[in-house]
């Protein structure tokens, strides 16, 4: 898998990597031609009803990356937030996670435990520069595939430390080994992203997350250059939330699923995702 | 929630049930007005994207029951197929379901391992009726709550035995003390079902599943009396297929998010779910 | 379980908690006449073959944490490190803890994450006092049971603080409502807790780890007093490590196993740990 | 894995496999120069206080074979019961079992659900031979690699079916593609296997597990020829039930471990075990 998206990477072209919470909506955007999976570490606790605040386990994320990557032939890029701890924790995700079947992780800057940022103000405070080099090192020194992707995000533009700032952990980033560069703004345009792309002198490609700034399509990434890959972050699980909502209100509203039954894909649809017609296959061969 | 789910049952009208596979999915239901949730093996095999022939194992089934548990105030009625076994394994789940939070049981009278009914005709073979009564009793003298519902299912219908057989089954199985009697039907109109219904003299209520014929809803089930809880069995996993598909072939074709965004909840509609209010409460609270 | 621990607690007897690292080894601490189970982080890593610097999920402590708790009556004793992160994700933790089944949790007042101590001298950093009496006092107001005990473990000595910060600690911590203090050390004589016992004036009983100083047995913990709880912190796993070894090595040397096969438990005994009666009982009376 | 295990059963010799519930087990064995590991669902089962009755889930042992593959060089021979079900289930069992890293697995021709053979007389019924051949033949299909073993274990001489019965099912076990073959004995003298050894005249090498014919030692089985593996089934467990129960004993009685201490490994040696000398290099070349 690994050594896919290394292959992608090397296309020159931007790769378009969409979230999934489960196998079946990795599946269903590998038939809809994205390049990769965001195994998001958001989607994954709001499908448990947790905030995202390290409530899910390394355990229980893992085993979401493990059964995709059986299940989807797309590289995984996985979200391992701060790396489950120090630069010693980042050496054991990093081989756990290898071993589960990701192509790539993304590790973060931010200090660990996590505070929901709206509510506590200045208190997304950052690892020092060399601490978060170490981690990278870690990694790289760990990984058993080269080709496995280590990519490293930097929250500093977040943290409200300026552009400024966040060029410097790039760049410092990069000088550590890391393969490419997250940049994260949660500004509701894409100024703040693009002027820091337009800024960056690295060879890392950089990757962004438009979630807070959708109008950043394709056009206007292609038109900066230098962004090698865009994730979807939340949108798999916005989706099916939307979908849910509507269909259960019709169902309670109507007294049965008589109206929405026409309205949702049939269940031979599932049957085919579930992969059925295999199955039937092999029970002919070797049910005896 | 056993108690809950009995107390329900004695209010002697019809109970709207919901298909989860999901902490989240359940929520929704329960935000909807859903009398409970039906931790569907189907939708979970579905979200693994696994065929539902016992390839997620009772741990798997078990986490997900625990997990909705936790986060749903709805009594959770848990789709337990054969039972993992023999009247010894029936033991072992009962316990293991009634700790996980689960308010009831649906275990089916097929043997074990299901086989594709499609594919192997002649295959649908169900156990003996004494044996599957050594099951019903083995779950009735395990369960810790005698509120914890025990509902057997009787696939005599599906494996063309007719309504003679499968009437006869749903007596001994009151007779051995099943709780409720499900009877189930592929046929896609709600006939099969409803001549059954009509000639059930027996004192246990029943419970179906009507997704093979959707125009059985609420009138015609009131209608027909005896029904005491309807499970709407795949609509949760069908709708969020649907708009997942949607919503990915829109950002590709489209070249980003900026088109669908509008479309879906936002993203504070998510927070909302993964209860971020109580999380920034905790933070002002006990954050020092 | 915790009111069983509770009325335990209210005999004013010294409780003897064996560490566990599987129901197995529970069970056995339960039929040698132990007060409690020490669910213990350290021997569960060794079970693993991990460092114990939370390498281990709480996925993993919690499954181990009830399958004990569904084998064993003793009531246990979880040992959850530093919480999983700051006061939000101790709340998390306590309701998922006692709905495990465990009857107290034991947090301490490191930072995270743990560095391993004789590597890396001066970073044993403890958390500021308020900091920890926040973690307390969420610990409190999550537990849905008045009876689950909340047990603060200061690293003061370890951390080379001395008595007097030991104290101020631990009189913090009972401040914030910890029912118990475990103060831990690493001296490998009694010296330094005996006199921190006796220095202790605070209400809040006192629970000791004494594997680095074996000779602190029960006569001279009786003498001081105070001492209400005492931990044998590891030699479950370490018995278990000796015999295999010896075992091992026979079997090698002798070329099969009919040597070893006299001195070691015969199959009949673990038979009998796995419930073999029950199951021949259940099987008689269901299996039809 | 795979290649290995090939690698030592093409040198001609008797490979020594011992039983492990757990990585450390694993690695003690390991280091005592055993050839291999033996997965057991008898030591997992009764590590978890569990009959060896499908009580433990497959993602039980899966995760503990994924554990020990992780940490133990030595190939892993995992035993899989029945296979989880019917030839279906046997393809996603293989695929599993050989993405945790397993090198072999063995599958027996019993009918599911198991039955304590003690009490329940003239049940152990054992599958038709070409359905237990279909079996066997969708392993091989879904292997992935050609070197991953698949062992077939007949039960023949268990069900009382006499040796004519278990050459016939060997021979067409080995006829589906078997690569070894069990066979299994509960006599408690080696004469009926060494008889069944005597008499076989196919090529797929013999596995034997003499847990109870423990004077069918390495000289008697090389005097036989024909066997090439020798599986240690349970002494790993009964040798760390054996130690526990003393050692919890004389805590006990000595009201401390001021006795037992000198008897057991030093906590040192479990440090050793888990790795802590590569940890705190790593802490020396990362942490900044």
């Amino acid at each position: 898998m690994a050594s896919i998206l290394r292959g992608k990477l090397n296309e020159s072209r931007l790769l378009h990597v969409m979230a999934a919470h489960s196998p079946l909506s990795a599946k269903l955007a590998e038939e809809t031609g994205f390049d990769g999976i965001w195994a998001s570490g958001f989607e994954l606790s709001a499908l448990y009803g947790l905030p995202d605040l390290s409530f899910i386990s390394m355990t229980q994320h893992l085993d979401m990356v493990r059964a995709m990557s059986g299940f989807t032939h797309l590289p995984i890029v996985a979200d391992i937030d701060t790396g489950f701890g120090n630069a010693i924790n980042v050496t054991h995700a990093i081989a756990e996670y290898e071993r589960a079947g990701a192509a790539a992780v993304v590790i973060e800057d931010k200090t660990f435990p996590k505070v929901s940022s709206l509510a506590i103000t200045g208190r997304q405070e950052l690892l020092r520069i060399e601490e978060f080099q170490g981690k990278i090192s870690a990694a790289l020194a760990t990984r058993r595939d080269p080709n496995f992707v280590v990519i490293a995000r930097t929250e500093a533009l977040i943290a409200g430390l300026g552009e400024a700032e966040a060029l410097k952990r790039a760049a410092a980033y990069e000088a550590a080994g890391a393969d490419m560069i997250l940049i994260h703004s949660k500004q509701n345009t894409p100024d703040e992203v693009e002027s820091f792309v337009r800024a960056w002198s690295g060879d890392a490609p950089i990757v962004i997350v438009p979630t807070a700034y959708p109008e950043m399509n394709e056009g206007r990434i292609s038109a900066l250059g230098k962004i090698r890959m865009v994730i979807y972050g939340n949108h798999a699980i916005r989706a099916s939330v939307t979908a849910m909502k509507d269909v259960f209100a019709r169902i309670r509203r109507d007294g049965g699923i008589h109206t929405v039954n026409k309205d949702i894909v049939p269940v031979e649809e599932i049957f085919r995702l579930q992969g059925m017609d295999r199955v039937k296959l092999v029970e002919k061969q070797f049910l005896r």
